[in-house]
């Protein structure tokens, strides 16, 4: 495959599998993304089902002129992933339990794999296009349908012992809170992310407040996602505003514990709803620095990604190359 | 100083200052100490003070024959430690804020001195002596007076951006729990060691509840300290035995959040309340497995430091032939 291809340029593909979409695309050693696509996480999640989509989509996307040579492909995929076998032994959030991930891509995809959790390849490439290795202890929280986190450590990716560091959105917030598909209980994940920050909006709407949202999705309350929040936060929206306000908190709650635990050079936010803006940001600085110690408070800095929703695609890439 | 002895070992003298008493000790490099003394810390810890008797009791330790050349000096201080300069930034057990510890001290030890987070020198001792260099990531906890944290990540001493890193003690475990001195919220600390176990014990008490601790402090609840209810929980009482479950339960939501977290290998536990063994380990491996991932909840190992209350001493002994 390398060398009918005859291109100067080396490129990865990134792909980045979550519980709700699928996202791929073709990376430079820099981090800049050449081509990318997106399509939807099948409904039933099932692996074999999964990994031929993805094979299809590949090749799509390879068959394109011009991007190079494929030097390898990187994914980053929601759960705990075993590195060296490229097994998902579990992810509750695309329902997996011990899927060999890579040997089911290896069927369909021509070219070295590896497989990382979602939120270490997003660190990865928060470490390499944001801070552009300029940081040395980085921690990295995607607020998507969950909560994912990664730690970079004195330059590097941080697995610990099973390739499971950096989890934060299952630890713990509330010790006798909402149960959680992982077996704990009031997991950070439960209480914010789109599925918890629309959730809580439906609640909060079906038990009587009233609010701008109900009238941006029509009434129908099984649309509502966090744009319409926002929407309504910023048109003054009361409802709307306690909302973001409480996933601040909340998230400043987890993130404080974070930087007395981990004491990072920054924080980079990621996913969805970090782009809320200032909705999010300004009750989650403020609890950060009522909550945890006033010098690793004042030192951490925190970043809103700037690459968003493509954060995973590039740094599932990168990570491919470090493994060439 | 060091030529005037011309002793061929080489040791330096590894102090821990902690909230309730002050211990010191002479450490050969392999981790052996061979002479401590402890005593209280003044009750209004005043930094002079404190640093005074530092140094007379340094003078007496010394002054014995026999202990080799001192290399150095490593100081343990409870609370957020700025390495550099060696200034205690804030100690909410010793009620310090900027003071300068190492400066204080200079007055009255002449060799090079170290000063370092008492649970980082901790967990450097616990890496040193307990694991043999032979595990990579470990996370050390305290649970004395309060419960301190360190973390060693790929065999160096995790400090953070600002030496802050490992306070897991005021990670939240209830975001509208009690408030901490540290001022935040619900702290770990406020719910598990020496000073929750012991106020446990006198509130439920004087709320009426029944218990052998009552006889066995003579009635005298202010007397009530752990080795209390470990006595009347190993004879059955149910109180006790409630408060034991209830700390090891605490403690485990929060290691749980560590395993996720922070991945690590070795867990070591150290301070006067490890020495309950089982009441407190128990019902605190329990929590851990339900609460965390099974991978990494299967693959970190709790180990009970042998070195109990001298793992401080020694480590911040040993953290003094490092800056050699």
């Amino acid at each position: 495959m390398f060398e009918k291809l005859r291109m100067p340029k080396k490129i990865t593909l990134g792909i980045d599998v979550g519980g709700t979409g699928i996202k791929m695309g073709l990376v430079e050693r820099s981090g800049k993304l050449r081509r990318s696509l997106r399509f939807s996480t099948p409904s039933k999640s099932d692996p074999k089902e999964v990994a031929e989509l993805i094979g299809v989509q590949a090749r799509m996307l390879l068959k394109s002129k011009g991007f190079g040579t494929l030097l390898g492909v990187g994914v980053g995929a929601a759960g705990d992933v075993q590195r060296q076998t490229g097994i998902i032994r579990l992810s509750p959030n695309l329902r997996w339990k011990n899927v060999p991930l890579k040997k089911l891509l290896a069927r369909h995809i021509d070219a070295p794999i590896v497989v990382e959790n979602d939120a270490n390849a997003a660190a990865w490439g928060a470490y390499i296009v944001e801070s552009k290795r300029a940081v040395k202890n980085l921690a990295c929280v995607t607020i998507g349908t969950g909560i994912g986190g990664g730690l970079i450590i004195d330059g590097k990716l941080y697995r610990g012992a099973t390739g499971t560091a950096g989890e934060i959105g299952h630890a713990t917030l509330y010790p006798e809170g909402h149960t959680c598909p992982c077996g704990n209980r009031g997991c950070l994940e439960r209480y914010i992310g789109v599925r918890a920050l629309s959730e809580n909006a439906r609640q909060a709407i079906a038990s009587g407040a009233s609010s701008l949202i109900t009238s941006l999705v029509k009434g129908d309350l099984t649309k509502i996602e966090p744009l319409h929040i926002q929407k309504a936060a910023r048109q003054g929206d009361l409802l709307a505003r306690r909302l973001w306000r409480q996933a601040g908190e909340s998230l400043g709650v987890g993130l404080a514990s974070l930087v007395n635990v981990f004491n990072p050079e920054w924080i980079v936010l990621s996913g969805g709803l970090s782009r809320a803006g200032r909705l999010l940001l300004d009750p989650l600085k403020k609890t950060i620095r009522e909550r945890s110690f006033p010098v690793p408070s004042r030192a951490v800095r925190l970043v809103i990604s700037r690459l968003d929703q493509d954060l995973g695609i590039v740094g599932a890439g990168l990570l491919a190359f470090e493994s060439q």
